[in-house]
């Protein structure tokens, strides 16, 4: 059972919910790989899509998800918009929502922007990321890649690694992996480390060898260099000798381990090219094609929530 | 009776042209409060949006306007395209017009850039905006505006309030409001009025109080400095001093007067925040809303008429 | 038969095949100018449009053509995308080809670069020009246009003139015409014409009029300055004064030749502005009409075998 009327993060939400957007998720899956990829769940509904972070993947990912259930999809380019002649957030954003959106999907640079337009407006609002603060639906993904390919979401040893002080995709994995009963491990240099870890109920490790030792998942980050304005920048290639993933660090970790990154890689960075690309170990590819499912199965049951909602607020 | 086959301006419209548009967009604003809001009047044709001029709220609401009434639309960043490789506006325009398009949405920098394109076309081609000229959906989705909240559109008292000189949404609404018989008046410093508005059959005033005196209808404009290359720009202190909307000015329109603005508004400067927020007096969100119904009316009307034409084409 | 998986280029093309293409094109540019200008082709289907060289009217022409058969359709503005966070370009196309997508149409400014990319994913990959190697839609409606023209597509005298070094149009259309055994001569100054022009079983010339004689089409070419990163480049005036399409110099071709250009025109520099716009010979404006055309044609038939192969390989 699905109750919410936004996705503005992981924390919100009940294991039993988190379940039934991967089971929706799953069942957009096999559409997707079948030779009709088009549904109608949001037929004669409207998506608009506000990024003010340039994003490729989520952003495409959100608009084919759309797209695919049959909503009348609409993408901003923020950047080049309004803002530039001295309007607010809030008074764009109630712009779009009186052009009377169902479902609106957001990007900010700053944390908590997307919560405070949710109490704004009328319509279903997703986080497509906000800051240092939350991407529910990168964790979602994550989760659903897992599940499939460990055929569980609990009980696992999972090592997120690298730039865990810069990333709301961090965050989110460690609140939905810690609501599924999972053993959390972040791994990266100390000045990558936020110093609140300790009490997040994860384990904290400097060493990757050490981090990753019998995982069953290990979940690297990409180091967030735009982010670290006035910060310590490490080298690259200190940093890739002591905490970019390759066949070495890796040996310690379970047999059958699987290797993430939630992209855009920097190849020789943060991880080997060679194990990127190596189907036995990397579910790289996998995570982006989740992504779709995820979103197109979070949008579905969003939707027949403000729907029921609707019909509620009209019987009375 | 809408006979037009483009929609250029508010100028060459028959009140009655007016009523039958308003009166389609009313249908439309039902619709999208709905449940299904995604229509098929424009089914299996082909609109194309061409924004030489940036514009989220514009072009978004004419987007989504060809979306929900099942039309193919097709966006262009004119600022990214062929005109830096040295193409003219013409060559441009007849470039897209072999493309058969059905419906044409223009902005343009230049005054009379979109009837010049007009006449090269053989679609229907409706201005998104040109230059000081005109922006006729800007002027009929405020008239709808009107006519929701006051019960009729003619004998009302509307003072537009602002940068009258660079506004071509002034010269939309002076020529709609006229016709319907109402009493315009225009309010705002002298360095920003226009000397031909002694012409235009309005009474001008460069005080905010006697020109608000019993209005029933106070539209605000944007202040406008992208425009004012060279010329008088006012401190935004001063100029919110003597003209910018507060409660305190108000006061002497009538007592059921509203407040509008075709946005996106600089707060503190043409208005005041609070009072733009005020859902008693403020109907600048329903204007947005507006917007999309009476562009999906245009739009329905003017392909029904390219219907019938290109029906008799036939025929003969 | 067309029995291709991709659209890379025309070299791989059996004339037949050809031959295929332009007749179901005949079929939308039917379909185009009816009232009812959307099938269903694709329908089900996705279509993603990876531009990394700005291009209006391919761009456009693309994205017509797939909503126009029903396909879902998302355009990606690569410039702003993950390139710059440091993406490969394969790590790109393989996280959206992990998206899905039945149809990927690709222009890039590397000679070669969507060969590559095709190899690397699982759906139809069309060039949409890559370097200076191939772009063979636009050959493809460029004898789609003589076909129309002069009722047939051999035997004919095609000049292809001006800057034929910097041109994947002119390799393109030199493959194609060759193939359907029509007679070939490169026109233009020895700066701008490639060396191996010799070996390509064309005829050379560097003055037009002796280029010209009797030539049943003339089709000119954009002087491609942004290419010219060093090499010489010739003053506009001079180079119209010899190389520039006039009607004097169009006088030595055959009384019903047909002047063609692929768009954008630097009129006045490669051709004379009066006579672009001459409808009794130039056939510019029917180019880009073709164009929407031939690529709706172009990914009907790779649907088609797409689908075949899929369905091939599900009974294996």
């Amino acid at each position: 059972m699905f109750t919410q009327t936004h996705l503005l993060g992981i924390e919100p939400l009940h294991p039993l919910e988190i379940t039934a957007i991967l089971d929706r998720a799953d069942h957009y899956v096999a559409m997707n790989r079948s030779e009709d990829k088009h549904a109608e769940a949001l037929k004669g509904l409207t998506q608009i899509n506000m990024f003010f972070e340039n994003s490729t993947r989520t952003q495409a990912s959100f608009e084919l998800a759309g797209q695919r259930l049959g909503a009348d999809v609409m993408s901003m380019a923020m950047q080049a918009s309004s803002i530039k002649k001295g309007e607010t957030l809030i008074d764009t954003a109630l712009t779009l929502n009186a052009m009377r959106p169902d479902l609106l999907v957001v990007r900010h640079p700053h944390s908590g922007a997307v919560d405070l337009l949710a109490q704004k407006v009328n319509c279903a609002v997703l986080n497509a990321g906000d800051g240092r603060h939350e991407h529910p639906t990168q964790a979602l993904l994550d989760a659903l890649t897992i599940r499939r390919a460990k055929g569980r979401l609990h009980r696992l040893v999972v090592a997120i690694c690298g730039d865990i002080a810069h990333s709301r995709v961090a965050r989110s994995n460690i609140q939905l992996l810690g609501k599924m009963e999972n053993r959390v491990r972040l791994v990266g240099p100390p000045t990558l480390m936020p110093s609140a870890a300790a009490d997040w109920g994860v384990e904290v490790y400097d060493d990757m060898r050490a981090g990753l030792e019998d995982a069953d998942v290990v979940m690297m980050l990409r180091l967030q260099k735009e982010r670290m304005d006035g910060g310590f920048i490490p080298s690259e290639r200190e940093y890739y000798h002591r905490y970019g993933l390759d066949a070495d660090k890796l040996a310690g970790a379970k047999d059958d381990a699987i290797v993430m990154h939630p992209g855009p890689m920097n190849r020789g960075v943060e991880i080997d090219g060679t194990l990127a690309d190596d189907i036995n170990r990397s579910v790289i590819q996998e995570q982006v094609e989740m992504g779709v499912a995820v979103r197109m199965a979070a949008m579905d049951l969003l939707a027949q929530n403000l729907r029921a909602a609707r019909a509620e607020a009209a019987d009375a």
